[in-house]
């Protein structure tokens, strides 16, 4: 069974944007939560190639019965631009991962990579308000964790990538906000941290190299990573050896399930 | 419950686009039948405004994980128009109701309208090979019983409509293929008919005019209707009356099931 209600011409439509579309978890998660609220709707997969997205998402949105819209790697960026207005998280972030249809039809983007994960920090007992934060990664999802932990008022962010550029550019979107509490470096700064977080792919495949050397966490740090599979990363697994409390991806997505449910006027 | 699979990331899609789209039954013969097959996929409905349907279907035609689309009215004459090969049965009646994605990746139309209703009424063990049949309507659900009808062998097949270049149009197109077996008329020639058939919208709204005087049925005639809501029609009811044996509209949807799963491959 689909873990949801039968579907009908009646049925309205979420849709998650993806390529691959494969891994998604979203289905898992929101079919289920759907059938708990007697809503009916579905939440389906669309595989959409980077060069087709346009024409994909030109359809989707003009779709009477869609009322929600999820966007994954690697279109996130794309999304932005297609939306008709962002919230403040988009700007700063310079990517979208769900958009909603608004009453005027226009579509509103926002992103919740970073809410989520927070909320799920937070639901595992480590509150970032006034802790000192080292974020490996600087791409979208470091961008979004980066703009959340201050949002969640952690009091120091040193961002680590070695992308420069890609380090300018996100002090510079998250200075205006946050002033003063940021810093960047190329390689990863733990001194003094009490929360580390890995938002680079690095551990998504056996042979990966580590985003950072476990033997120079700070004692008493927590350590978290974005990965979802495997549940229990290299960099989890030798930071758990080393007597650190360690956070696992999953919990990134758990902590999106409720802000999905405010975003989308759910009851 | 869906009737069907639990959806997940790796679900393959099928939609079914109109106009309005919260009628469509298609869902509830479908998603049942992927159940019993073990098929990850789905079958969902999708809300296209006339004005949008060329941007939702190029938007749909590059999803890499839609297998089917089917199409209901107003769409099925632009759908023909968007496809890129046709069957004859696409050809003959101008419009498609289902198309696949072929191996290359184009998509090919089909429409089974017709031959489902020929199916149905097979079933109902009315086999209309050497039949007469009187068909009123030259729309497109007439157009394409009276293709299949011919298909099936009808002896003779009379065709009325109002609309006197819409019913020149039809017998030019089914002339070549079946020659001298169709006549046309603007008002019902009932006359010798084995079976009569109504392709008119007549009989969806209670206070709708009759599509033809049930009085003048020939004795023993068969009187089908294609309305599936509801499903006695006055003109059904009043037959059933006057001692006529009836076909309800539903029966033609029953019919295209086993023509979807041999035209999509399903196991």
């Amino acid at each position: 069974m689909t873990g949801g209600n039968p579907i009908s011409g009646t049925t309205r439509l979420y849709v998650v944007l993806g390529d691959p579309v494969a891994q998604v978890q979203s289905p898992g998660l929101l079919n289920p939560l759907f059938a708990r609220l007697g809503l009916d709707a579905v939440l389906v997969p669309v595989h959409a190639r980077p060069r087709d997205f346009d024409q994909v998402f030109g359809g989707l949105r003009c779709v009477g019965n869609i009322d929600g819209i999820f966007v994954t790697v690697p279109h996130k960026v794309a999304a932005r631009g297609l939306a008709d207005r962002c919230s403040p998280m988009v700007d700063i972030t310079g990517s979208a991962n769900a958009l909603r249809r608004e009453a005027d039809g226009s579509w509103y983007a926002e992103n919740f990579d970073g809410v989520g994960f927070v909320a799920g920090l937070v639901g595992a007992g480590c509150d970032p308000a006034g802790l000192r934060v080292a974020l490996v990664g600087a791409g979208g999802a470091g961008s979004a964790i980066a703009a959340a932990l201050l949002a969640a008022g952690a009091a120091r962010l040193s961002v680590c990538d070695p992308d420069t550029a890609k380090l300018a550019g996100l002090l510079e979107r998250l200075d205006p906000h946050w002033p003063g509490r940021t810093t960047t470096s190329t390689a990863p700064d733990l001194d003094g941290a009490d929360v580390v977080v890995n938002a680079t792919p690095l551990g998504l495949r056996p042979e990966d190299p580590l985003p950072l050397q476990p033997r120079l966490l700070p004692p008493g740090a927590v350590v978290a990573d974005i990965i979802m599979k495997p549940r229990e990363t290299r960099l989890l697994r030798e930071a758990a050896a080393l007597g650190h409390r360690v956070h696992y991806g999953m919990h990134m997505l758990d902590g999106q399930v409720d802000s999905y449910r405010a975003f989308f006027g759910l009851p």
